[in-house]
């Protein structure tokens, strides 16, 4: 028997939108079928024009840290000198891939409850003109900390180097693009705050980052890695590189007809006031937030300190048994610390934050032992 | 608008069960809910009992293709000589992703109209007692070939090599199941015979192969790539290596139902049936099979010659515009002098032959002139 | 197990768009649920925009049967003299609920093979000026003819008599409207030419219509029959007369949709394009059409004599069986002696109607015995 | 764009299953397609057996309202006299009907937070013996009481008349069936405790019930309210009375299906612990019930007072938008007095009782000033 689920605050996967989940189960088409190529197609299109830049994007067909993974492994060359942005443990996680792919990896970091100073990495690249490529988590979601992309997109554009963005779960929650971000490769997840499913990446190209990838002699060819595999590979007529995961395509189709019906200012405002709501809440009963300042908390996650007289997995355990409320641990250094509340594509409801400050006050305000 | 698929004869994706179908949409759950770890752990018992299988099958979470190539990179590790069995263009690939890891391939090959003899697999293992993993694609669909996996396994077993056998597009429409084929890496896949969709890769694994891989330095880590991330993802508490794709996990277990239900002795005989009913309707129409004997025919797959008066897109468009039907060009070798009719899943049924062999009688009996 | 369908060229139920299938299955949801009902009146407001119509229309909560009889439950009073106009089956059947609710009623028949003549309308309404309601069927379906409406609702409101009309299968594939026909009460189905499922009663309604019927003493109330009870039922913060089928809501509101990105001229024109392939085909293989002229055929379904060598249901099984292609048998008069051929919806395809002359080509061209 | 549902605690409809969401958009197959009157049969023997009764039940094509009208219509002749059981506002309304198609009506009310006393129905009946129809609202769910069916059914046995029971929103939910509670036509509805959709009407018939209507003149025929039309109507290769809701079958099909997996038994024990959970809580928090006493409660609807302080529409509002939870309103006698939650299906889950409990606890802890 299929499980019911709970109101699901996580910082994902989310709640599908139901448009989405009613789209996942059309026919299956063959992806040779020109009426399923045509579509594919239109679908890239579509994702283009929300991701509101120049170049036909790419979806590969594995969720987001397939992309992340591949774009490292295809822009990045023995040559290559990159800087690791990290403010968190997503952040820190792309050097592995950054070690593997290129020269030499600098990093750049802060403590996890802060997010990047431009300031600083302009030294670092004074110091390091060499740097060639830079990399950067958006909201890195175990600690719900939102860097500043508009500012470290331009110096990274100002410096001439290749900037790579996991955009995985700001992207549709909030105003930021590649291009204006001067992202090269900016990734992003159809089951964050597009309010679809997992199982793709969603990957904007800038021209340049294409011009690199096909002179890179070590990008990864003949994988499940390789990105530039997918270069052109909506146009209709060419052959997929590996069989798309059709029902994801249909879904993500709904998702995107979704976010233009609705609009994206008035997606991004949801979002926002649902995230406002929670603060707001989390105020009152006295909770601190996890990030070291409230302006750095991004709209599509928050981020708090559970109390000391109770344990994250105990609140947890009661929000989701007592009051049908899902939300996610920490992860890394938050783990234990915190817990994490999603406003991300359906579940960024702002009754839905009224329901779970409602519900974190009814448990706060009961007596209860030490776990 | 969505588009409205034909009658899809092909080689996969193939249709899926109206089951399959309806499963994909149920309500996202999160990867860390209690609810949903234990449904993926019933989800990967029952693979299992279909796999008739002592050890938990690996779901990977990407189309058959990253099964077979995190395979590779998994098993075959610097030292290994691997011996590659090539009947068709499926086969031939395999010996990228042997060479990328392996030491030394060593490649057995017939024409791709023909069958890999166990004879000779036995006069290549006594020149070269060094082979330590071999590797088979079942049934070659290209080709629509299919290998004789059991001599094949007992001579490996024999000597003592590890095997790896993609069983794609042969497992679930046959019966041919890893343990008693000897095979320590059987890669198979949702979207063909079981009727599901793709974006999965299904991956029976033998103890020994566990073994090898965890002692293997290279095997790949920290990669969407990395089989080794997968021992043991499926029981509760874990967590996933990487977000499994929800959807599609409730598609395999509607598909795995089915197989059940309908039994999986009806299954094969189902599969069979529509595969003979094609071939006799082929050669009452004068129109010979690409494999040299129709022994070598898979039960899953029927490839035959186009005639000389018509090109294979030209019959393939006929058959799609004129009849409804849609079937998959050849690929490789193949291409341009072939068609292939999928018979997998719930393509494989027997009025659906007849109806196959209908249209293609009527558009062979009208006159036309050379493309 | 669920069934595999084959083709349908039913003439109802045909098969659903796959956005209609899609959405069948959202969330149920309270029908007192503010979101509920303001969803229902977004529905009966595309409905009232397709159908073109000033009022709101009445959406009952079964399929059209129940629409046709409740309408005449409601408009026709023990002091009404209807005239029912009988060019087949489904206009015949209508005397049965007129005799049960009005005082009298006059039969305008024609064979069924014909359509009713304007000018014999006029001669009855000259020798019975207390005629008070005219009952049409515009598509007799077991005939496959269409009875000019536009003619007829001119006669009618010029006598100023009440017009119902069973639009059933014809609204939604061509240009028919009920405010242009002077109809009063016109049905239709969601499950034929706009592609959506059985299960619903689809009731244009005029404002005269409604002041009839709220005067009548003797329409049904307290009763599933009962239209009066959804008058500004779709008004949220009204209760609804009965639960409705929350479902068959969602699937109408896709099929609208889809009805409108088509572009109701285009959906016509796909129709009208799919039955002329069609009556082209019949024509070149000699079949006759079962209406007198073929100028009398509906662009929605085409009904034609089966041969005399061959009986219907052995025709019908055979364009199951070795096409895959199911039709409808005759009914009433045409039973035993047709074959009918839908053209609704999703199945208005051209490339259906020539897959469909192409297996009746095929048939044909055999030798077979008499049944 | 598709409203997110909150957790629906109403008293129907209630949230389906993700089975039965799933199974509803299943390809529309044609009523007189063989594969499709199999698939009926099917579901008709499993709700036969869910129901635990003899004879093949009926499933009629609207809400379960459609079949309690039908039954009244089709076993109630001129010449019957029909005790009327009233509890409650549904018991109290089949005096309509039965009044409608009856000779007299006697009523037999007790308060509506009262049960039906089954020693009154023996006085009832001694004086007035001509009674020949009774007619029982099983769990009249705008109370939440539960009446005696068993004693009931035996004294109405004993005395020799049909009995009519309403067991919409109790069957599934507990332990109670047409045949041993002599029950001659028991009309119950998919989707309440069977957790699938409103839009049938689901009744199980005694082979004497069909008796006394095949020879009932007044029964309705020709028409959407006659039961007598479904007699036997799914056998396979008789026609339906009219075309079947398609869809809704199939979604009755999997609410069957899971019913039978969960095991009966153990859906019936997870209403009751619901419910008492619920009471529990009530109890705690010093809301009395609506029914008189605890033992009148039905495991499947708890019905409980509103403080003075608050107004029933405001903590409706308060437990939607503060904690997402959807309750139902009194109706009737109750309105306007109570809050009334649903403990039907998938709403029946002990977690969810808790849920309510602690909003509950949570709105009635805060000040609040009256409305």
């Amino acid at each position: 028997m299929l499980p019911i689920p709970p109101l699901m605050l996580t910082t994902g996967p989310v709640p599908a939108y139901p448009e989405v989940l009613a789209a996942l189960g059309s026919p299956v088409l063959y992806d040779y079928h020109p009426a399923f190529q045509i579509f594919y197609a239109d679908v890239t299109e579509k994702l283009r024009q929300a991701l509101r830049c120049d170049a036909a994007p790419v979806i590969m067909q594995g969720e987001a840290i397939l992309g992340i993974e591949a774009a490292a492994g295809a822009l990045i060359s023995k040559n290559d000198v990159v800087l690791n942005l990290v403010s968190g443990a997503y952040g820190k996680r792309f050097a592995i891939w950054a070690s593997r792919y290129g020269k030499e990896v600098i990093e750049l970091a802060v403590p996890y409850d802060d997010v990047i100073d431009p300031q600083a990495i302009r030294e670092v690249l004074r110091k390091r003109p060499d740097i060639s490529v830079m990399a950067l988590c958006h909201h890195d979601t175990p600690s719900g900390t939102l860097n500043p992309l508009g500012e470290i997109g331009a110096i990274t554009a100002e410096h001439g180097a290749y900037l790579i963005v996991d955009a995985v779960s700001s992207f549709g929650g909030m105003n930021v693009h590649p291009q204006e971000a001067h992202a090269d490769i900016f990734i992003t997840s159809p089951s964050k705050c597009l309010g679809s499913t997992p199982g793709l990446s969603l990957i904007a190209m800038s021209d340049r980052a294409w011009a690199k990838i096909e002179t890179n002699p070590d990008a990864p060819v003949n994988s499940f890695l390789s990105l530039l595999a997918w270069k052109d590979a909506s146009e209709p007529g060419k052959p997929f590189p590996v069989t798309p995961s059709i029902g994801e395509i249909y879904a993500l189709n709904a998702a995107l007809d979704r976010y233009v019906e609705e609009g994206p200012e008035n997606v991004w405002a949801r979002h926002a006031l649902t995230a406002a709501i929670t603060r707001k809440g989390l105020f009152e009963l006295g909770l601190p937030l996890w990030p070291k300042e409230e302006a750095f908390c991004s709209p599509t996650a928050t981020v708090f300190k559970v109390p000391e007289n109770i344990s994250d997995v105990t609140l947890r355990d009661r929000l989701l048994h007592d009051h049908g409320i899902l939300v996610s641990l920490g992860r890394g250094e938050t783990a234990g610390k915190v817990l994490r509340v999603g406003h991300m594509g359906a579940s960024a409801q702002p009754d839905f934050a009224r329901q779970f400050i409602a519900a974190l006050s009814g448990i706060l305000s009961e007596p209860f032992s030490a776990d």
